[in-house]
């Protein structure tokens, strides 16, 4: 069979996977599973997320940055149902590139973020593979029993909210491919963001009980919103001018000859990991003292109509957007 | 970027996987996460393996075969933990070849799985890639608090026992390939085990009280036996020449000119899926009965030992096998 397994199984579990095991649960990593007891009062809250080279991330990115985002993009799933991370069981498909300085790195980057989020290695599996480099993660976090927010939940006459900036993460997939002219310092922060998006755990954590819908916004703010719409069966109208923008979004969207398009390609472009969550009216001042409590952006971009899809407006212009971006798994 | 999705992720996650979904957990496969409510008095047992196409499943591999072998390597896994199955994660990494019927085929073999062994997809994602096809699955099952089989629990005294028969796997990867000549129907037999091996999972839920040391065997039996001794800190000695074989095996064996390297091949091939469980003498009377109501082969193979490592012998002589095999992850 065709792929050999340069920098070695044994070594790269033994070395650079067995530091990051859980203390209790992981058994070592020297056991085919994680055993992990039931906690009374809590449901379990699980996601995987898969990462291709060449798809969602590029062959040139360093693997520490590769590994950050393999998890980030897990935790992002959590923080949209409030959910505390716990740990994750990790497959890393190694391509050829991958010798052992590069798993170094790779482990490097899943140390920073478990120390970042609290969150230990409970097993997995590595294999070797004669394409390109792949990785999955399944997350797993806590909540109290029954209070997971749900993407069904929008009601008619709720608000729309997002957290942070959206177009970063596309604008920093352009700026880390040369493909966008900028002040050099603004590109390295679009990609940075783009390579290491930040999840909004203690957000949703804080906010679960507020929010009648949440989700984070991995496929594009429009294409989300439609999700959204779907499973709650109503409408969402959103106003893509207040769509809230980062400095370096703005030198970028300051300078279009075509606003209206330049604003479609940053609400359809996918890559936010920010949270968008619909909310009753009542609950917008509660909502605000999270938000500034955690000293971050959350701007109210639209309103939730009886009906279906998504309305996205500009300056009150209805734009017509082709499939709403791309979807992704449950 | 360069993979494009020929076949519609939206198509697939809704006609393909969604039909699949658990109807209480999965959300319905339009959430981002599953949420699983603790079950008060159990452990949850989880374990994640990723196969590659061209590494652990040929090229030319029929999908559903793929997906079946897919979810029973993991639930290999849970038998040897003496846990019931109940749900997974899937992460699919679509290669070009995998267009609409071959995505059907997919979901049908895991169709047939979820019904064989009970169990139901919980979430996951769908990406695609430019390289060869992989997917991977993380397991869920449940045991009863505190009685998960170990590893490391292997004591000197013990016998050493083995489910079924050993060698199928490695043999039958080889009738897949057409590179072994024996009788057709043989051949068949051998790459139907290849492909779809059976996780022991009544066995290994009937003794997980009785075996003080459990584990699947993927690697090959001699690399196993390692993990376990390495793990309990003891040394097992095996008599190959007890090693159970198939029908199909034996008709290849016999026609061996060098039998004790015939059967260090059948011994490091790995991909068996069967059990290797250690236990005291006094309770050779209970394994026997409960694999005898389960209608299965059990074969004792060898003895733990003071020491360390695995001493494997052929009809008393001492078998030099360099590196026992390969390991794979936790």
């Amino acid at each position: 069979m065709p792929a050999v397994d340069v920098a070695g199984e044994f070594e790269t579990i033994e070395r650079l996977l067995r530091p990051l095991a859980h203390p209790d649960y992981a058994r070592n990593l020297s056991d085919d599973v994680a055993v992990l007891p039931s906690r009374p009062g809590f449901d379990l809250v699980l996601t995987k997320d898969a990462i291709v080279e060449g798809v969602h991330f590029l062959p040139d990115d360093p693997l520490d940055s590769v590994a950050q985002k393999l998890l980030r993009v897990n935790l992002s799933d959590l923080a949209a149902k409030g959910a505390v991370p716990f740990g994750y069981l990790l497959a890393c498909h190694w391509s050829e590139r991958c010798g052992w300085p590069e798993r170094e790195a790779f482990a490097a980057g899943l140390a920073l973020d478990q120390k970042a989020f609290g969150i230990h290695l409970l097993g997995g599996d590595t294999v070797v593979t004669p394409g390109p480099a792949s990785f999955s993660a399944t997350l797993l976090g806590w909540v109290p029993k029954g209070t997971a927010p749900i993407r069904a939940g929008a009601r008619p006459g709720d608000e729309v909210y997002v957290t942070g900036t959206i177009g970063d993460g596309w604008l920093g997939l352009q700026a880390a491919q040369g493909q966008l002219s900028l002040e050099p310092e603004r590109l390295a922060v679009l990609a940075e963001q783009y390579r290491r998006p930040m999840p909004r755990l203690q957000f949703g954590q804080a906010v679960r009980g507020l929010a009648s819908a949440m989700m984070d916004v991995s496929d594009g703010l429009v294409a989300d919103a439609e999700h959204v719409a779907r499973a709650s069966g109503v409408r969402l109208e959103l106003d893509l001018e207040v769509t809230p923008l980062s400095a370096a979004a703005h030198a970028w969207f300051d300078n279009r000859i075509d606003p209206e398009a330049a604003m479609e390609k940053l609400a359809t472009g996918g890559d936010d990991y920010e949270l968008l969550l619909t909310a009753s009216e009542r609950d917008e001042g509660a909502l605000k003292r999270e938000a500034d409590r955690l000293r971050l952006r959350l701007t109210r971009i639209g309103k939730v109509v009886p009906g279906a899809g998504v309305e996205a407006r500009y300056l009150g212009q209805r734009l017509r957007i082709e499939g709403g971006g791309w979807t992704h798994g449950g």
